[in-house]
Formats: structure tokens, C-alpha cells, sequence
């Protein structure tokens, strides 16, 4: 149950984000639309994303911490793999009968906590009811103008590179961290990124048919008690994935798993054999 | 049943898509984000809100063309009621188990056409699946710096005004008219506006407690065949209120319906008696 209505639960949202707000961020939480004044110097990249009970989240797994923290990462990670560094977001938030309150607090502090770490101001958004918890991240982030990482411009001859090891187990999964520190690192020498939600070869071959070329794995970095078929397979790593001319030092953690070639396009082998075009799919369940 | 999975889902939203993209259009549907490129002499305006089955829409009553076009309508409304003009949208999809093919294509095509009275690109979104259907546009505008009308700036002495009629009958809101022309006709003169979607009395409740003010309303324009109590509480009119000194020409079709006031903050009166702030609330059902 929450008390107060609508009126009463953005003030209270609008109170708890008060703490920091961007410069360049005009007017915030409560009017129509966020007001943001831009930089000529910079492009501004946007992404949106869905957090869905059920689907993304489950209440008897997730704290309400974890899915404020959950639906903020997975906007960030997009952020992170366009090397863009996050201005602001916006916020949708249907919620179930279920929900009080003190759920709603607890997801802010979760939500909210992520933000400051990133500089990022919660700016406004949108409040419903429904019968699963809904929520849906919109960010944007500044790049540099033309500097955005797009995920269409591999070349041939190029090294893959992962920011980590992948197949994570389940439980950290809970809280995962958006990678906008090496998204920004690599900015200036990769030639292709993307985030890895939904597993190492569907993801992989997303890139190669985006930039017209295949791939050819030479070694897959597994988290210590995961398979090869969960890195592979498996989803929600949150990891970057960047192609980058060989023979350039990436970042610390990062690793070198295979090069791009000239291969049938969108194809990603794998010790020579071809990997079946598989992972995590809203539609084929 | 949605056929080819998300990857042939994506490619053919793309498709439709690509029939008008806005110069100012980086990088669109299919990477991590859109890419857009600012102009240094323009505020942007940024907006998100649901269209939730059962909610915001029923399948019985509501064609998907209709959905479609009821789900970029408000995100537009939003943008207009801050005297922008549409850049791009985002569009989150949640698609329900009785959703197939056809639906999606029909649905893209009620919101495509809207896009494009209004030259608005869509440059990217989010597939997911759920319960029930839940859409989540995001829509951007560029305003001249400094001339984003908000609802905070309202000035006792302005006189009140509506863009139409209010209480529409639910037929007529299957495909409500975002009020983009209006919002930036009276962007020069105006003192604050906002969008007519939770009822008259709540709305105009919302501007002046924002701006420190109170309302006396002299009269309420109401449609043929509604009644006044349904333009005073009843939902998304999707008409715009706003106030403007007194003396100052309204664009043709607006009605003036009264003042503002130094009376108690946030006070909506009509003819003598404090209305109720009481109106459509996701949280008092």
C-alpha cells in the first residue's frame, strides 16, 4: 500500500534526489520534461532499458537495494559500452499491489546510491501501477563528438577483448557493476564495443553482422565455478566486449579472446568450429 | 507467437523505421544507444511514460494502431506542453503472451505514423516480455536556451488558459493530438504551461503549488455531451493549460477559463468554492 498517493510519493522521490544534481541539468523531477542544456563539444548518447519482475528480478531473490541498483546498471552498461561518461536519467516505475512504502525507499537508496558513484542525476521519470513491478531506465551519457564506441565498426585482423571473466553465478548477478571505467579507457584506441547481457557467442555475433566481419575465438576467461557453456550461453555478465587494433595494451583486467576475420559475416567460431547462434532471447524461451 | 526471435523482431522495427531519420541523428536502432548530436543554441526536453494494458489501454477497445499511437502521443504531449519541438524517441516494448506478428507490425504502425507528423525519429527502445503489454516512450525536444516553459513560473494576476474542451468521452481518446503547434505558439508569451492528463482540478491543483500560487476559475469549456464534473476530474484530455499576462492573444481555439491568484498555495476555486484536489491517481484507485 502506498500512502500519500501520487503526489505524495514524488515529492518524497524528488527529496531523496535533491542530494546531487548535474550542472547541466536546467529543471529535474516534477515538471513535464527534464530540462538539459548540452555541450556542442559533445554527442549524447541514450539508452533505455527494462528491469520486469519475473522476467529480470525475482522479489524472494532480489532486495528492493538490489533492483533499484539492477534497473540503474543496466542503463549504465550501455553508457559504458559507447565510452560515454552518464549525465542523468529518467525513471519508470509501475508498481504492484504488493509494493509499500518501504519497498519504494529501499529501491531509491539501491537506485540512488549507484547514481552518486556515477555522477548521474535522477532527473524525472514516470509513476503507474500494474500487476509485476515494472521498471524502465532511460540514460544518457556524453561522448566527445564522433568519439561514441559503436558496435558496426570492427575490422579485419582486429583483437576481441572481454573487460572480465564471464558465466557468472546467479547471486552476483544481484548487483551488477556497469563498466564506465573501462568503457572510458578504451575509448581512445578500440574500434568496436558492446555490453554482454545475453551471453558471449549471441552477443559476439551481433557485433560481427553489425561490422560485416566473423570472429574466431582463441579462449573463453570462465569465473571460477562456471562452465564454458554458461560464459558462452549464459546472460547478464555486464561485461565489455571491444575489438581494438592488435598489438594495443588494454586496461588492467582485461583480456585478449580471440581476433576478427573475414569470415562469413556474423559467424563466431570457436577452436576452428562454428558456435551455434544461441543466448538469452526475450522471444524464444 | 512472435516469429525469428528478438534479432528478427529488431531488424524488422528497424526497417519501418528507416523511412525518416533527423539529421541530428548519430547513430540509431540496433548499438548499445542512440547517438545524438546537440546544438549549442537549444535546451533539450526529456520525458518518459507507460501505456500499461489494462491501465492506459484495454485490447478489446483499443486497436493496436491506436496503441501505438497513443504511446508516442504522450510522450509529444509532454514535449509540447514545454513549447519544444520533437527530436527523437526511444521506445520500451513489453510484449504480452497473446501478442503476435501482425499486432507488432500494425502497433508500429499507428506509432510511425505519428512520428512522422511531427518528424520524430525513433532512434532506438528495448524488447522484453510480461503479463500484459507495457510500453515505455521515451521522447526528447529542443527548445531555444532558456525558453522551456515550465509549470514553477506562473505569476498571480495571469490569466488561466485551456488549448479545447475538456472531459473527452473515451472513443475520442483512442488517438489523442499532442498539442505540439499550440505549445510553441505561446512559447513567447506564455508564463507556465502543462499537459491535461489527470483532470483539470489535479492538474491545475500541480501548477500552482509549483509556482506558489493559487487559481479562480470563471468557467470550464466542456465537450458536447460531457459534464462538467467529468472536465473537472476526469483523465487525459491531453489539451494544454497555461497562463499568460492578461491582454495577450491566445492562438485561435483557446479559451480563457480564469486567474491566477494570491490566495492559499496550490487552491483551485470556481465560482467562490475550493474544488477538491481529487483526480485520476495511479495510488487511489
Amino acid at each position: 500500500m502506498i500512502e500519500r498517493g501520487e503526489l505524495g510519493l514524488v515529492d518524497r522521490i524528488r527529496k531523496r534526489a535533491a542530494g546531487w544534481t548535474g550542472p547541466q541539468i536546467v529543471a529535474g523531477i516534477g515538471d513535464d520534461c527534464a530540462v538539459f542544456r548540452p555541450n556542442a563539444r559533445e554527442d549524447l548518447v541514450f539508452t533505455t532499458d527494462f528491469l520486469i519482475e519475473d522476467v529480470h528480478f525475482r522479489r524472494d531473490t532480489h532486495s528492493p537495494e538490489d533492483i533499484g541498483h539492477k534497473a540503474l546498471a543496466r542503463g549504465l552498461s550501455d553508457i559504458a559500452a559507447m565510452g560515454a561518461e552518464p549525465r542523468f536519467a529518467l525513471l519508470s516505475l509501475a508498481l504492484a499491489p504488493w509494493v509499500d512504502d518501504l519497498w519504494v525507499d529501499r529501491f531509491y537508496t539501491g537506485f540512488l546510491r549507484l547514481a552518486r558513484r556515477w555522477k548521474t542525476t535522477l532527473a524525472g521519470g514516470d509513476l503507474s501501477h500494474t500487476d509485476k513491478v515494472a521498471c524502465d531506465i532511460v540514460a544518457c551519457g556524453a561522448v566527445p563528438r564522433g568519439q561514441a564506441l559503436r558496435r558496426d565498426s570492427a575490422r579485419v585482423g582486429d583483437a576481441v577483448w572481454v573487460s572480465g571473466a564471464l558465466g557468472k553465478p546467479w547471486r552476483t548477478h544481484l548487483r551488477p557493476k556497469p563498466r564506465i571505467d573501462v568503457g572510458l579507457a578504451v575509448r581512445g584506441f578500440a574500434t568496436a564495443a558492446m555490453d554482454l547481457t545475453d551471453g558471449l557467442a549471441l552477443d559476439l555475433h551481433r557485433l560481427c553482422q553489425a561490422s560485416g566481419v566473423s570472429a574466431e575465438l582463441d579462449r573463453v576467461p570462465v569465473v571460477r565455478g562456471s562452465t564454458q557453456q554458461q560464459a558462452l550461453y549464459g546472460g547478464e555478465d555486464y561485461e565489455l566486449l571491444f575489438t581494438a587494433p592488435e598489438g594495443v595494451a588494454a586496461p588492467r583486467g582485461c583480456r585478449r579472446i580471440g581476433s576478427i576475420g573475414d569470415g562469413p559475416v556474423g559467424q563466431v567460431s570457436l577452436g576452428g568450429a562454428a558456435l551455434p547462434v544461441r543466448g538469452y532471447d526475450h522471444f524464444r524461451l
